[in-house]
């Protein structure tokens, strides 16, 4: 059985990857995963958070938006109920854990990277887009540094990306869009590492549970899917240096 | 290597479940694995979110605080920040997501159940504690409607318990308590039902990526946890029936 | 005529005070009153408010919450609004109020007592069940900082304690449980030393004016009441001392 | 032993009450005590809270407010903290309660009555002054719902005013500014009607708790003050009539 | 065709302005246009916002409120909805930098001046009467600074003032009332200096769009009016001298 | 003298205009205006602000806001501080009404146009690039109303464009950037029709007041602008139809 844009089940939708999108930002791009379109920029600030002063570590932290009319019926901005949203919250956490998560933080001295997310269009995996994105955005700020020398070396072990899994209709499928996402039994969004180690998974079976053997299926396709993910942060990485 | 508590790495806290805490709910405990105590309730009100008016269908909806010393250091209450931060949003989101995934909610009428869990000791682990206490309130608020012939059986599928499991120095330990948890490598909290499905999977590499070998060690010591927690919920929801 | 829980109109009802209710707590207890009980915590901060720095001079301040379960009607949390109510503010004001006048606040130093008061079950008088249960933690955490050497003696000058009468159907009475209390023509809450000197008295004619006459014997009723629960805080705290 | 501004000890500052002050209110008055002034209004509109909707019952509101430069140094307006301070709310609770009570609320209809108190310069006294003031507005507006056929007849039971007593330097004094109130062992409200019945007494002991003697000697003060500032009402009110 | 209050099309509103309004601020007055109201306070603090510490720069900064019943309809206080209006601030912001323009900042060092307009009653135009007094508080607590030698000159480049002028029914007229600014076909604010230069000017079509020489017309009206008010700010800031 | 990127005074930076740059809105662009870019979308929604409901008309408002990195330092997202700054108010007002000058709300019905201004990258004239954008985006938004046969006509009057205009070191100039705006003696926002005619103009002297000659020089040129800008939109609104 065929997918709604007839993809295979352990197909990626098309992706791209424009660097330096922006003019002044240290680094950012613009990813494109399908429908969904994510700004992904890394700014450099040159103090750290409370918790972090006089300790001579750097922190990176993450804020993730989508413009009103990302959606396809329009979202009230989240400043006219004035905070983010619960799932906002959730989202920008997850973005800031994963990309810490490769990058040596005594490295960077006390500055702060901000990586902002913000969605042009959203049609289902914004989050992993966002992730996968800000990998990019955050290389060329930290080479920012190093070409400034400001540190010597880039501080960054390994590359990560993300993508979404799930199961539509008894299917295991890789990469799901807005439509499947939306009928789908089980959610899973998965963090790896170019050599398949896992930094972040979290899976929520919508409307029943799924066995250990459904997992690692699931698994699998995300192992897939990355290994293609990082492959393109390597090619756009390459070119202009 | 034992543990900072002498535990074994596949044994849980001593837990106690003691229903009926409270007494206006129409259900509640306290439950308290080793030095955390947890108070659930369930409170039903005869109203649904705008997003179900006229479905004839109901919804089960979480809250989560902290005593300001529930914690070694005190910690401010959210009312003076204005809103709950990130972490209590994400957690109550969690809590709310795995008890409606064992309830039928077309059979409960057009009512909300409130499940609200206040920490009053904080070691590790409450969020997990939250869930594992809150479906034995939520069981007896659902038998309330029963008792009342508001419903004619009990929508609930199959028992849900939680626990977390993680990576400590370099060792795989289940149901970690606070000082564990903070030094922990992996972070992983499991939502299962009694079959040993999996409701929920959260798992985040804090310091280094994860193998698909340690992911399945830990989602076994979580079922064993699991089981024995399921076992607690049968027996105190026999008592008094 | 005897009242709805057969109580004579000067009878208190039954106390209890669980000193050292939590473990990380500098003082702590559950009191129970009736119905009615509050988790009392005293947690002291190294630090002062603005206005202090500078004058070597401590301070006492009073946080009061209730669960949402605690009344026979769930209660929404005051941070799903944002903010504290104007109720909770006028309490939290009156507990701090009452427990400094018998402090001298220039013997602890630079130093913040917090008094959390966390309702777990509402059955009327929960701001002068606080008053009294907070005199308990906060006894214990002065002492803790005598046992620690940081102060020299206790600086408590007397004991305080509180409890509420009113006009009920035209009768005065002592100690409202929330039946009386929401048909008072009458309610006034009088916070006490052990000598009998008032500290602060708050009355208000909720249906009609009181005179002098009656004012005077609801004095009387709750200094009879307050001479109770003085001696039972000096049970509580001359144990394990 | 005379007083700062040369009154004795039972002796009320200069007071006058300036009828109409506004052009659209219903009712509004300026009333000025000593160097106290606060701008008093009553506005009436045609809907009830929501705990009121369909009892055929009105309502009676207070709102308090100060300029930034009612007092000697400028007070950043509440606006800019984005909620009303716990002051503010206690005192409109105040004022609101103490109006309510000589009212007949069941024979104004479904309407609220709004009684803004915006204090223009403030040397003590601001919320008794307040409720002094609004009795004369919301006597006008009560009136006007007369002569428009609203109503049939004045729904008020008595009259109702303020003041303030206090011990100052050892002295029980009547009707605190602001130099006196700032320095008082004792500081207390009382709020009666025209014949000397209590409505409110709120009494606090600053720095040394209070003996019932002196407690009486500061309520004789008070009738006496209160009975001063009713007929000054009384006058106001019955010109132009 | 005359005007609603039989004003010629050239001709202000009656204006007076009663200078030191109020007792504790360095500088107020009230001004009345017609039957608008504006208590204006200039008040001085030593201290600067953050982006001119260290300058040796002061600034001038202005706030806005209405009283709840200076209109017809009683309106709600910005206090309840937790924040100042866009209109609010947008009028702020205007009066801010109309008064900043004709005042040396690097004259009256690290100092703050805060210019509190409270409009008492409001019918058209209190946004240009806040300007026009303003200017009079302003500098009286501007000539405070000099008495108390702590600066040595006035900072003062020159008079400035401010008025309405707008299209209504086809007529080009000068200082609207409410009745006339709710019917305008365009409506303009218009801030001048004695010499008759413009430091802001403001106009909007409301209905339909105005030519160039519809511009020049208003203009002309602007300049006479603003010529009267600075007349009068002469002669009040004459007096007391 | 030339201008900083080599302009002559009275000449545009390079504008175009993107139309239907987003997938799921009625209408949208992307415009860009020499480094300023700015998504412009317009959406529909079936219901109308409480003020027109039942008055068969429709609404247009605006919203506005700049990505965090849309500037060369990063500015904190406003949803961080709970509100709109008084900025991003002052800018959604004047777009709102600019944009519903030219549309005939009586014929659309009770709908409301939401326009969305999302600044990409900030370069100066962020505001007049919004309404010139707008423009554009509401036009196919209506246009879509129309092919729906919803609406039997575009509802619109003229054309409207926007630009800025400014003194900058003495020199009257069009269209400023960012450099030339953060030094100006004089800043101005002219919105204007196709015919020329003025819909807003919001001009503040900075640093001097300007004087009536100045003023009509720098109308001359925002006119001159503003008919290249209007050119643009035809031919962009001519394609695809």
């Amino acid at each position: 059985m065929s997918r709604i844009d007839g993809r295979g089940h352990e197909e990626l939708r098309p992706v791209t990857i424009e660097r330096n999108y922006l003019k002044y930002a240290e680094g950012s791009c613009l990813i494109t995963v399908g429908n969904t379109k994510v700004i992904c920029t890394a700014s450099i600030e040159d103090k750290v958070p409370p918790f972090l002063k006089g300790t001579n570590q750097g922190w990176i932290t993450a804020e993730y938006s989508m413009l009103p009319r990302a959606t396809q019926v329009r979202t009230a901005r989240e400043v006219s109920k004035g905070r983010p949203s619960g799932r906002t919250q959730e989202i920008q956490r997850l973005i800031g854990r994963a990309l810490r998560s490769v990058v040596d933080l005594t490295l960077i001295g006390e500055r702060t990277i901000y990586l902002d997310c913000d969605v042009i269009q959203a049609d289902g995996g914004t989050r992993t887009a966002s992730i996968t994105g800000c990998f990019v955005a955050l290389l060329d700020a930290l080479r920012h540094l190093v070409d400034q020398n400001i540190i010597e070396e880039l501080p960054v072990n390994d590359y990560v990306a993300a993508t979404s899994v799930g199961k539509v209709n008894g299917e295991l499928l890789l990469d799901l869009c807005y439509e499947e996402d939306s009928q789908a039994e089980v959610d899973m969004n998965v963090v790896m590492t170019a050599q398949g180690k896992i930094i972040e998974i979290q899976g929520t079976a919508e409307k029943e549970p799924f066995s250990r053997d459904e997992l690692n299926t699931m698994l699998d396709l995300a192992e897939k899917g990355i290994n293609q993910l990082v492959s393109l942060q390597r090619k756009v990485l390459a070119e202009n240096r």
